[in-house]
């Protein structure tokens, strides 16, 4: 018997882990499956960042890197908000991080002590709430629904907001949702939150993998907001393990100190390949890509509103589509379990995203190519029908 | 203001960074420095293992693996431990992780309440007690000299022993002192730490990098240990930050649930090319790299010793000296930053180590070529003159 400190009581696993080694299972059996339950981009990352990866390995760049991560990459962060956004971020307050997880944790971790509470949407990113269990925090995983895209509002967050309250975390897009906060909203979010005085924490990650919107960043808005970004989605390095924080200033030193001591550094290769992620030909090849994920979307979205799954806000973002399922079946596990088995579709419950009527509700990614959404879809209306 | 979480008053940063920095600096400016104080092998990655890395990206192997890491790896890990120590491991109960600091970051963090404490020896790996900070547990730094080779002993963590002590960390080798624990060592620290009712964790990462003793695992003792080890040190993959734990079964649940919410994987690139790690033309080039160490040592050793440095216990593993310089100063902090802004040496004071007299002791690295630690004695010895 090993005594297991009290905390992991509250830290669940992913769900949807287990449905994937059901699908790997049956693969293994000779099936076909179809996967959209996969939160990754199913493109390997961009031809010119692999080869600069090649390049740093001929060149010996196997050390460690300051805690912070290489000085340059920090400068090319700061020009890409520059280039990209209009925003001028000294790269003093850039960390880069073994991806977004790494820059979640140090911002929980630095700010919240054990019983303050983090406000979060939910559905919303399982690990966020970990990240607060992780040091004894209270996430505090706010409901919401389409009537807010939803995201949460100043509005929630003040109704929301508990003596005990010390931070908010928004993401933009959103995972399960794929949908938005425009820049008005996380004004106001902002500005709520301050006059609580809190601090406002916001995911950029799905940053770039935006449709029919104009996407923008949250250090537009103030000085004082703890951004959160990485290179694992839009630009197609999951494995890399590397993503970056912006920090307020005054938080940058003790971010350091903790990155120091947890994590060392970011992984060096990575670091060295990313330095080309944010030149004209990767952003070129990320394009392309972003306009074929545009592409599934508009073909998985009206064919399961047609199928009479409800998606009544359309996602602008990500690549997902988070659906309620009520017209099709009350227990979206179990649909998703005989989904698998029976047509060989891959898909995510919402158990994985948190309290708000699971049940309900079915992630589909669309990470996977048009002819294999095609397909999927087909099996879908086949298996629906029964 | 941003209101910092309590426990960041209880994180150091690294005091050797301020030196780093300043070594940096004065080469810049075209002073020659002698680097003594790093922490990490001089030698890049061994060639067959970036080959690896090489191919592996050629493969487009750039997407997320399982939380506990590739089969193909913890199988491999299984087999070094069959391979080299005799000792039969379930790959079940290996966890890939992103360096040993993962690994401590995992068992710390899956085993200690707020308030518990873990006893480590001080001096000690400066990071061992901020993981335990970092949950809010209390780290117990336990003074150890010469007298027991700077390693706690049964009958030392039996006198610390406290009612809210959960566990025990010790590291063999150990950073900074390079001494090691016997077999025998740690069966009676393992008998004692059981018959208290807590858990042991042993740091291996060291291992391998073992000069003229025999070296083991503390996996041949005991089902119930932890044991933290990493490509790191001996395998020269510092920057790849990839590590990994061997865990008792009952808590390799927890410990993928946290692993799988805090990191999501380690790095996919790194477990791919360390799948070369055990291979026989690495391991003869990392034999020829642990020859050069020795000699290394056996050159700074006495030569430390003949200008007054004390080293009463031979340091039999990693490549760290840690010296009594009290019959050269009494400021090791100060006497390290005159010795590198005046003699161009760069070596570690005690502070970063703990609080068991650092002013009396210097970490001196021979992570550095002969001729480079010659001429860094030489300087020394001009130094020390004057
Ligand atoms: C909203 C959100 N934030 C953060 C992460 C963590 O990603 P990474 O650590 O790979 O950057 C994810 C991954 O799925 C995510 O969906
Ligand atoms: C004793 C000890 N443990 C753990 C680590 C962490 O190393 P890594 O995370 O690179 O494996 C170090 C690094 O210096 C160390 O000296």
């Amino acid at each position: 018997m090993i005594p297991i400190a009290d905390r992991m009581a509250h830290i669940q696993p992913f769900y949807v882990m287990d449905l994937l080694a059901k699908a790997r299972r049956l693969e293994a059996e000779g099936r076909s499956i179809i996967h959209m339950e996969i939160g990754e981009p199913d493109f390997i990352t961009p031809a010119p960042i692999i080869h600069a990866g090649e390049a740093a390995l001929a060149a010996g760049e196997t050390h460690y890197t300051p805690a912070k991560g290489l000085p340059a990459l920090r400068e090319a962060i700061a020009g890409f908000y520059a280039g990209s956004y209009g925003v001028d971020i000294d790269p003093a307050r850039i960390i880069v991080t073994p991806g977004a997880s790494g820059a979640l944790q140090l911002v929980m971790s630095v700010l919240i002590n054990p019983g303050e509470s983090v406000l979060m949407a939910d559905p919303g990113y399982p690990c966020n709430r970990h990240f607060v269990e992780l040091v004894d925090g209270k996430p505090v995983c706010v409901p919401v629904g389409a009537d807010t895209g939803y995201q949460l509002t100043a509005e929630i967050v003040e109704a929301a907001w508990r003596p005990d309250t010390k931070a908010v975390l928004v993401a933009t897009p959103a995972n399960p949702t794929g949908t938005l906060l425009t820049l008005e909203e996380l004004t106001a979010l902002h500005d709520t939150v301050s006059s609580l005085g809190g601090l406002l924490v916001v995911d950029e990650i799905y940053q770039g993998l935006i449709y029919d919107a104009v996407g923008g960043t949250a250090l537009s808005i103030a000085d004082d907001i703890f951004v959160i970004n990485s290179f694992s989605k839009f630009f197609g390095m999951t494995g890399w393990r590397l993503g970056w924080l912006v920090a307020p200033e005054a938080a940058v030193g003790p971010l350091d100190r903790l990155a120091q001591n947890i994590f060392l550094a970011a992984p060096t290769l990575s670091q060295h390949a990313a330095l080309k992620a944010f030149e004209p030909e990767v952003l070129e090849i990320l394009e392309a890509r972003r306009v074929e994920y545009l592409q599934r979307r508009d073909f998985l979205l009206p064919a399961l509103r047609e199928m009479g799954f409800e998606l009544p806000v359309t996602p602008q973002g990500a690549f997902y589509l988070y659906a309620n399922c009520e017209a099709v079946t009350d227990d979206s596990h179990a649909f998703a379990e005989a989904l698998l088995e029976e047509a060989g579709v891959a898909v995510t419950p919402g158990r994985d995203f948190g309290f708000n009527r699971p049940e309900a509700h079915l992630r589909f990614a669309y990470t996977t190519s048009l002819p294999n959404l095609e397909e999927g879809v087909a099996r879908l209306r086949k298996f629906n029908r029964l």
